[in-house]
């Protein structure tokens, strides 16, 4: 038998060994699931024949090499700075290797030994990095066969809450790692080009500036602005590209409500709060609010943040209870986005019956014959329950659709990469949707962000 | 002859050697005034027969330490970050030590060998640091000799214009490190006490959560919080006071127009801009603007910031010349800081008529025999001209009195310290005195925040 490691038994390998243990009798695989903790690794065998937990601790070197030796491909769904420790050994024992995670400068170092030793170590394949990569660059390359020019990309993704399951004012749950949300923006400048334009948005600034999106059936959606754009001009070869610019999606309006913890200064994680383990939730608040003896918690945030008595805002505020002098903060030494986290999660948290939902939205706007086109391709994913969710089978479904697809030599190319490449995107593809994660296109009146022909600025 | 040497003849260092050389006969002293440059030293020096000019690589150690070995007491008025060794050298050859800056972990890691040897290293008494610690102290320690209780500590220094050649909209015009001024409140929250309460400011609210003060005969200033006005407990012995806050002091508006540089992202230092050499000045702004085809970039500032048109706040950006398309920028891989920076040099920097004004403003609030009071200290000095400003006398004095004492052994409690002891502050503040540099007392009812005694939040 082959056996396939897999190295952390986390929230989104479920789908992933479902979908491997499913083909373990026809393809004659064992799957080795090693979590720090044997308990993990053996609920999520849950008795399957083909599947063996163990218990391994991959900063005990020997117990690593030892799996990674006996294994015949490694998947590491670690935390991402975990994963080159676990690369090294590959490359040492020979063996191919697959990550979900974005490539770091140390993995990308490996590439030379990857190259030489003949292995494939495929990154960057869930679903954000993942399938927007692939379906982003199958239309891109087949834009280009056709002998089109690409002029503007555009790629949107967000990790949402089912409608089926939509129930609270600001139309999001935490479906996946809270901390990411809480802190998403920070730590750098969004960078993007439109016609030719470089953009730059600072982060009290960055849920002010969103763009609109309409998905069929779905309805209306909001984006703003991922960090850096620009490196996918090298990436997806786009160089010569007028408008490229990634976002993430949420539902409308709820920007405008988070930039109200932007602006007071709760998503900072640099510097802990003075007593944050007796604080109130209303202390909390208080303590980005100016002094005053006479003015109420509530009448100082609606001054401070302009915040009118009728606007929805003030009813998402409301609806966190945020103001609530009586709930302690309980947590010591504790950030901001620590403390405004534990807040969101008491009213955001999924409950066991809610949905999550995956909505990616790409455009893609070209010159063919001297015509101007476009063409906008959507895929939404919901899940089917706590287990099954949707961000587990986009993320689990391509990573190990990839793994036996390296394992039985149809994906070749050597080399530390990513999922751009047909011989990767085609087959991979072709079998996501055939588990239901489809793109829709559609072919549109080229818009860009110059209809009229006017000259911009 | 008595050597004193003083490293780094930089800016601030012409009223500094003044002071010295007018007492170099009576006080029997030689000037060592060691530069880079030996050009810079010269004419510093100017061919006063006590003083003498060397070239002096503060990286060759041989050079540094054949000049602190020769040396009685060593000033460095080097950037911050190299005093440390030419500390190594002065606790190796026994020697005291004067600077005007902060004391950084390297030079507090001194302090027990500069002790053992009895050795002065007096940090930080230049005018923020130094002026402020003294002048602050000597009232503290007043009030707590007389049985006072301290309630509430503010102070605020600015380096500001003096009104005289105050001639643009903003009023200020860079009088020392224009850098400093760009990046001002950026690398951590601002954090105080307000009536018991932590109070903390992000950065984007800085600007708009301002405090005003009147100075008699200069008229009414504001202030915007520093970064850590909590560290001054300690310090000073603050423990148990109720309101810790110190801050910068500008001209009442220039906060709220500064404000929209932050807003629009152009005082971030992180990043540097693509194509920043050819930029037009009109370029840098529309950088931070959305694109459109048919609004002007004046049209989009107006839009983003929400600047009515008679808003003098519009009048700034245009006395600014910030909307020129024919002025490039002519800086390679600029960050905005930088960029900004320099567009802001173009109006504000100092003309050779202009003098500068330090405004410094305490008040002290306490309790005593059950009543409550306040003490407001002020102090404002105008620069002569180029040459003496006054920012070069309020750091320059105090640092060349201070060297005096200590090599006069007058000032002799050894370690590295900041003047905050009776010993240091008032033979230093009485001689700053005669020097034209004095505080202004006025007694005040006790206003805190609570002057109504409500219940406050």
């Amino acid at each position: 038998m082959r056996k396939i490691l897999i190295v952390g038994a986390g929230k989104s390998t479920a789908v992933l060994i479902d979908y491997l243990l499913k083909k373990s009798t026809s393809e004659n695989l064992q799957l080795v699931i090693a979590d720090l903790v044997l308990e993990n690794a053996t609920k999520i065998a849950n008795g399957h024949p083909n599947a063996k937990p163990v218990a391994l601790d991959i900063f005990n070197k020997e117990q690593r090499q030892a799996a990674v030796k006996d294994a015949d491909i490694v998947i590491s769904m670690l935390p991402a700075r975990f994963h080159v420790e676990v690369a090294k050994d590959c490359v040492q024992f020979g063996k191919n290797m697959v990550t979900a995670s974005y490539i770091s400068e140390e993995m990308e170092q490996l590439d030379d030994e990857v190259k030489e030793k003949g292995l494939v170590f495929m990154n960057e394949i869930g679903v954000d990095p993942g399938i927007d990569h692939m379906s982003a660059m199958q239309v891109i390359d087949r834009i280009r066969e056709e002998g089109g020019k690409m002029l503007l990309f555009e790629s949107f993704t967000g990790g949402l809450v089912a409608p089926e399951s939509d129930t609270n004012l600001w139309n999001y749950k935490f479906t996946w790692n809270p901390r990411n949300v809480v802190v998403a923006g920070q730590g750098g400048v969004a960078k993007f080009l439109q016609e030719g334009k470089f953009k730059y948005i600072p982060y009290n600034r960055l849920f002010r500036r969103t763009e609109f999106i309409e998905v069929k059936d779905y309805g209306k959606f909001e984006v703003y602005a991922n960090r850096n754009s620009l490196k996918y001009k090298s990436i997806y070869g786009l160089d010569d590209v007028l408008t490229l610019y990634r976002g993430t999606i949420r539902r409308v309006g709820f920007s405008r409500a988070w930039n109200m913890f932007v602006q007071l200064g709760m998503t900072d994680d640099s510097y802990t709060m003075e007593n944050s383990e007796e604080m109130s939730y209303r202390d909390f608040v208080n303590s980005f609010l100016p002094y005053s003896t006479t003015d109420s918690v509530e009448l100082k945030v609606r001054h401070n943040l302009k915040i009118d008595q009728d606007d929805i805002m003030w009813d998402k505020l409301l609806e966190l209870d945020i103001f609530n002098p009586d709930k302690k903060v309980g947590l010591k030494n504790a950030t901001p986005a620590e403390i405004l986290q534990k807040i969101l999660l008491d009213k955001w948290h999924l409950a066991p019956e809610d949905k999550d939902m995956i909505v990616m939205y790409h455009k893609f706007g070209y010159e063919i014959n001297g015509e101007k086109k476009q063409i906008d391709a959507t895929m939404v994913n919901i899940g089917k329950d706590q287990q099954e969710t949707a961000m587990a089978r986009t993320v689990g479904l391509p990573v190990a659709i990839a793994a036996l697809k390296i394992l039985n030599g149809t994906i070749t190319t050597p080399g530390v990469q990513l999922p751009i490449t047909k011989e990767v995107y085609d087959p991979i593809l072709k079998e996501l949707a055939e588990n239901g994660i489809v793109f829709r296109e559609e072919e549109k009146e080229y818009m860009g962000y110059n209809p009229y022909g006017e000259v911009g600025s």
